[in-house]
C-alpha cells in the first residue's frame, strides 16, 4: 500500500482554507497513486479551537467540510481530524475523532482515548473520552488509527512530586490484540525546545513494544502563542526512525507500507537548541501576521538586546519593509543606546524615526507637580518614562496600522522587571518566553555569518535606563544564576528547598522565588506570548493571584 | 445528633489562617455541644488553588495542617476539604477530598467523583475521579459525604447545542444502596446572578428523588475573579428548604438531624438580582484588598456612571478614606462632567484632585507631529487621551501605593469600546462582568436612600468625550438592544442565525457579534473581572486569537 502523509499548517476556523490545502493534497495524493493520505489532529478546524467547541454552527461546519473532503475521496481513502458529536445519552457532548474517508464517504470513526488535559491542554473541557477499540481494515492491511497523546499511555504528570503515570488505558495494548499491520497516529504536538526529543521516544518505545511501525503526522503552523514543528516520522518495528519530514515546513511525502518496517539507512539531523528556538519564533510570528491578516509591525528600539533581537527576527519573518522602529531616548538614554539602535537600523534597511520623550516627559512631571509636591524620584517617575514610550509606540499603531510587538524576555516576566502599560505593551510577545541568557545566544545565532545586530549590544551590560547609571544587576542576580533558579523552578516545578539544596544561595532562591510569585498581577495582563519551552508564562501555567506563598 | 454548619472565606495558600479559623470553629461545635461540625471543598488551602496543586510543598502543607486540625477533634468530629495523594500506580496524582476528623486523626477519606471541567473549572486537570462508594457511619447515623458537583450528575454542558448530561456516573444513586440517613455535601460553588436558582433546584431535586435530606455547605469570600456567596443550606426529603445560611457572610449554626426531616416553617428571602450583584461586588472589592494586604485604590472619575458606580461600590466596601480619585479632564470634556464629578466625590466624602490633560495631551501631539504629519484627527488622537489618564492614574498609583480600580463594563469589554492601556488599565476590574444596563441599575439601587451618584450623571447619555460631541450611540447601538444580543450570544452562546431568529435585526446582530469577536486580543490584556454572570470574560471563556470566525 501506498501512504501519502501530508504535514499542513492549519489555520482556526478557517475552514475554507483549511478544506482546500486538503483537498489540494487529496488530488495530489491521487497523481502519486497513494491508495491513503493522512492528515493531522482536528486538521478540518485547526488546533486548538478552544471554546468555539462550544459554538454550534462551529461544529455543524466542521462536519459538513467533513462531509465535503469525503465526496473527494474517490479511488484514494483519507484520514483526517474533525471533532464529532457525542450520540451517547451521557458524556461530553463531543468526541477528538480522526475519520476515515473513503468512496465519497465517512466510512469510519475513531475516537481520541487519551484526553491531556494539563499545561495548555483542556481537552476533558470538550471532549468524552473513547472507550471502544477497533482496527481499520484497508486494502489488506490492519491499520491501528490513534490520535496524538493516545499513545502517551506512560505520559507522567508534570509535577515535581509525582512519578507516575496520568492514563490508565493504553489505546495501543487493547489495539495489539488485533495484530495490526501498522499504526497510525495523527497529532497535534506543540513545539518546546527542552521536551522535543520525548515525542520520538514515545514513538520508539511503542514501536519496539508493540514489533508494530508507527507513521506520526504532526502539524505545523502556530496560533498565536502554541507552535507545532511538524517533524512528522515514520518509525520502524525496532524503534528505528525511517523517515522524518521537516521542521517547522509544511511537508508531503509518498511512501510504501513495507518501507515502514525497513531497517534504516538514514540519520535524523541533530539540531541544536538555539536554532530550533530562532525557527520556531520565525513561524510563530510570521503565521500570528498572516492568519490575522496583520501587514506591518512597530517597536521601540532602545540599544538594548531584546529589542535588537525582536527586530531581526521580525524583520526576517514579515520583511524589513513592513516594520518601522522608532528610538525613543529620554535623559537617562546613554548616546551609545541611540548610536547601537540606528545602526541596528541600518544593518536590517529598517525605517527608523526617532522621538526623544524628555519634554513629553517634563510635561508630565509638570502635571503631576501639584499632587506628587516634593517626593523624591521613584518608580513612578521610572514608570512614566516606560509609559510614555508604550503610549508614543501604540499611537504609531493606532495612527498608522502597525501591530506593536513587544520586547519583554522571560526573565524580566518572571521577576517582574517590566512596567505595565510600559514596555510590556504589545499584541504579541517574542521572547516572553525566553531566558535572557538565550536571547544573548540567540543575538550570535542571528550575527552567525555577518554582524547584524551590534556587537556593543550584546557586550554592555543590560540597563532599563530609567534612572542614572541603572544597571539590571543592581536589582536582580546576574542572569545565569537568575535564569538557573527560574528554570528550576517555573519548568521544573522545584520547591524553594529543593532548589536550595542543588547548591544556589539561599537567599538569591528566596529573591528570586518571591519576585516569581508577587508578579502573578503583572503577567495576567501580559501579551500572548510565542511558547517555546515546556511552561511557559500565560494559559498554561495558571496561578491565583490572590495566594499566599511560602515567600 | 448535633450538627454544626460553617460557612467561612478562606484564603488560597494562607494554611495558618484556614486553619486557625477552622480550629476556632472546631472548638466552638464543641461548646455547642454538636457530635460533628462541616466545612466546606478545600476548605484547608482555599478553592480555587489552581496550579499551586503542582507544587510539592503546597500539597505538603496541606496534609500536614490537616493533620493538625485533626488534632484538635477530640469529642466530635469534623469534614475539612482537602487534596490528598493519590497513591495507586495510575491515574492524576490527587484526589479532591473531603477528610472525616475523630478522634485526633483523619478516620475515613472521601474523593470527590464529578470534576467539573468546563467555564472557570478545571478539576480534571489535577484530580484524579472517585470510583468508590461508601458511606461513614458516626453516632448511628449514617452519612452519605459527597463534594459539591457530585450531586449534579444531571448537569448538561453549558452550550447550546447539547441538551444531555456531560457525567455518566451517579454518585449518589451507588451511596443510595446503602441506606444513608442524610446526606453531606461540602461546596466551592462560586455565584452567578443568572444561575443560581439551579443549585437549590439540584439540592431538592435530589433529596426528592432518593428521600434523604441534603446538608449543604458552601464557603463564601472572593478568590479576585471568583465570588463565593455561602447560602449553605438543609433540604428535607420533600425537597423543602429547612434551613438557609446567609449570602455573602460568613454564618455558622447547629442543628439536630432529626431538624433535617421536619417540614418547613420557614420562608426562603427573595433578593432581588441587582442586589445580589451589588452585595457580590462588595464582597469581591474586599475581599482583593483584604487577601492581598492591600490598603488604598485610586480610580479616574470621568463624570459618568461606570466610575461612578465604581468609586460608590469601593467607597462602601473599603471605605471613602482610603480612596482617591483623579479628574481628568480634556478639551473634549463637559463642564457638567467635571461638575458631577466632583458632586459625588463630595457626597461620598473622597479625596479629589483635578489634573487636566490639555498641556501632556498637546506634548505628545507635538512629540509626534514630525511622524504623524498633517493627517487627520483620528482614533490614534482619541487613544492618546485615553492613555494619558492611564498614565497619570498609575503615577499615582506607584507614587503612593494605591491600586487602581478599572471601570470598564461588560458590554464596552464585549465589542472593545475601551483603549488598550488607557482605560483599559488597573488590577481589579469591579464592573467587566456587568452590562451597561445593569450598571444604570446598580447606579439606582445606590442611590435607594438618597442621591450619591448626581441624577445628571445617571441620565445624560452615555459618552467617552474623546471628540467634541461624541456619544456612545454614534458607534454603538442603543444599550438596551446591544445588551440584549451580548446576552444570547455570550452567556446563551447562541449562533448568529439563532439570535437573528429571535427578531434581533440583523444588521445589528451581525456589526454586534462581528465586534465580539474581532476584540478578544484586547480582553485577552483585561484586568481580572469580578465574576457575577454565568459566563463572564476572562479564565472562563477561552477564544483562540487568531482564529477565523462567521463574521
Amino acid at each position: 500500500m501506498k501512504i501519502a502523509l501530508a504535514q499542513l499548517n492549519y489555520h482556526i476556523g478557517n475552514f475554507e482554507e483549511n478544506a482546500k490545502k486538503i483537498i489540494a493534497h487529496i488530488h495530489k495524493a491521487k497523481k502519486d497513486n497513494a491508495d491513503l493520505i493522512v492528515f493531522s489532529e482536528l486538521s478540518i478546524c485547526g488546533y486548538p479551537p478552544l471554546d468555539l467547541l462550544e459554538q454550534r454552527d462551529f461544529i455543524e461546519t466542521c462536519l459538513h467540510t467533513a462531509q465535503k473532503i469525503a465526496q473527494e475521496c474517490i479511488n484514494i481513502a483519507a484520514i483526517v481530524g474533525c471533532p464529532t458529536l457525542n450520540e451517547g445519552e451521557k458524556g461530553k457532548r463531543l468526541f477528538n475523532s480522526a475519520l476515515f474517508l473513503h468512496n465519497g464517504i465517512i466510512t469510519q470513526t475513531v475516537h481520541k482515548t487519551l484526553l491531556p488535559t494539563y499545561d495548555i491542554f483542556d481537552e476533558y473541557r470538550y471532549f468524552e473520552p473513547n472507550s471502544e477499540f477497533s482496527i481499520i481494515e484497508y486494502k489488506n492491511t490492519k491499520i491501528a488509527l490513534t490520535i496524538c497523546e493516545d499513545l502517551w499511555d506512560n505520559q507522567v504528570v508534570e509535577t515535581a512530586f509525582a512519578k507516575d503515570k496520568i492514563y490508565k488505558t493504553s489505546p495501543l495494548e487493547k489495539l495489539h490484540c488485533q495484530a495490526p499491520d501498522i499504526v497510525i497516529n495523527i497529532a497535534a504536538s506543540p513545539f518546546s525546545y527542552n521536551q522535543d526529543y520525548l515525542r520520538t521516544k514515545v514513538l520508539q518505545d511503542n514501536a519496539r513494544q508493540y514489533q508494530v511501525p508507527i507513521l506520526y503526522v504532526n502539524q505545523i503552523g502556530a496560533n498565536t502563542e502554541i507552535i507545532f514543528d511538524g517533524c512528522s516520522k515514520i518509525v520502524n518495528p525496532n524503534g528505528e526512525v525511517v523517515y522524518e519530514m521537516s521542521e517547522f515546513n509544511e511537508d508531503y511525502c509518498v511512501i510504501n507500507s513495507e518501507q515502514c518496517n525497513m531497517p534504516t539507512t538514514i540519520k535524523t539531523e541533530s539540531y541544536h537548541k538555539i536554532q530550533k528556538i530562532h525557527d520556531a519564533l520565525l513561524l510563530g510570528i510570521r503565521d500570528y501576521f498572516k492568519k490575522n491578516n496583520f501587514k506591518s509591525a512597530v517597536l521601540g528600539l532602545s540599544g538594548g538586546i531584546d529589542s535588537a533581537v525582536v527586530l531581526a527576527l521580525a524583520a526576517k519573518a514579515i520583511g524589513e519593509k513592513n516594520i518601522r522602529v522608532l528610538l525613543l531616548p529620554s535623559e537617562y538614554s546613554s548616546s551609545h543606546s541611540i548610536d547601537d539602535a540606528i545602526q541596528l537600523a541600518n544593518n536590517l534597511g529598517v525605517r527608523y524615526d526617532i522621538v526623544p520623550i524628555h519634554n513629553l516627559y517634563e510635561s508630565a512631571i509638570q502635571s503631576l507637580e501639584p499632587i506628587f509636591e516634593n517626593r523624591p524620584f521613584s518608580i513612578a517617575e521610572e514608570n512614566i518614562q516606560a509609559r510614555l514610550r508604550g503610549l508614543l509606540l501604540m499611537a504609531v499603531s493606532n495612527k498608522f496600522g502597525n501591530i506593536l510587538l513587544n520586547t519583554s524576555n522571560k526573565s524580566e516576566a518572571a521577576v517582574g522587571y517590566s512596567t505595565m502599560y510600559g514596555d510590556m505593551n504589545g499584541s504579541l510577545s517574542m521572547l516572553g518566553d525566553v531566558y535572557k541568557t538565550d536571547v544573548f545566544k540567540l543575538a550570535e545565532y542571528i550575527n552567525k555569518d555577518k554582524e547584524i545586530i551590534p556587537r556593543n549590544t550584546i557586550q554592555k551590560p543590560p540597563s532599563a535606563e530609567l534612572r542614572p547609571n541603572q544597571k539590571d544587576s543592581d536589582s536582580l542576580p546576574d542572569y545565569d544564576t537568575l535564569d538557573a533558579i527560574l528554570f528550576e523552578y517555573i519548568e521544573k516545578k522545584l520547591s524553594l528547598h529543593e532548589i536550595i539544596d542543588q547548591g544556589f544561595d539561599e537567599q538569591t532562591v528566596i529573591k528570586t522565588i518571591r519576585l516569581v510569585n508577587a508578579n502573578e498581577y503583572k503577567r495576567f495582563q501580559f501579551p500572548p506570548i510565542l511558547r517555546v519551552s515546556s511552561k511557559a508564562f500565560g494559559f498554561g501555567r495558571r496561578i491565583p493571584l490572590v495566594a499566599k506563598h511560602v515567600v
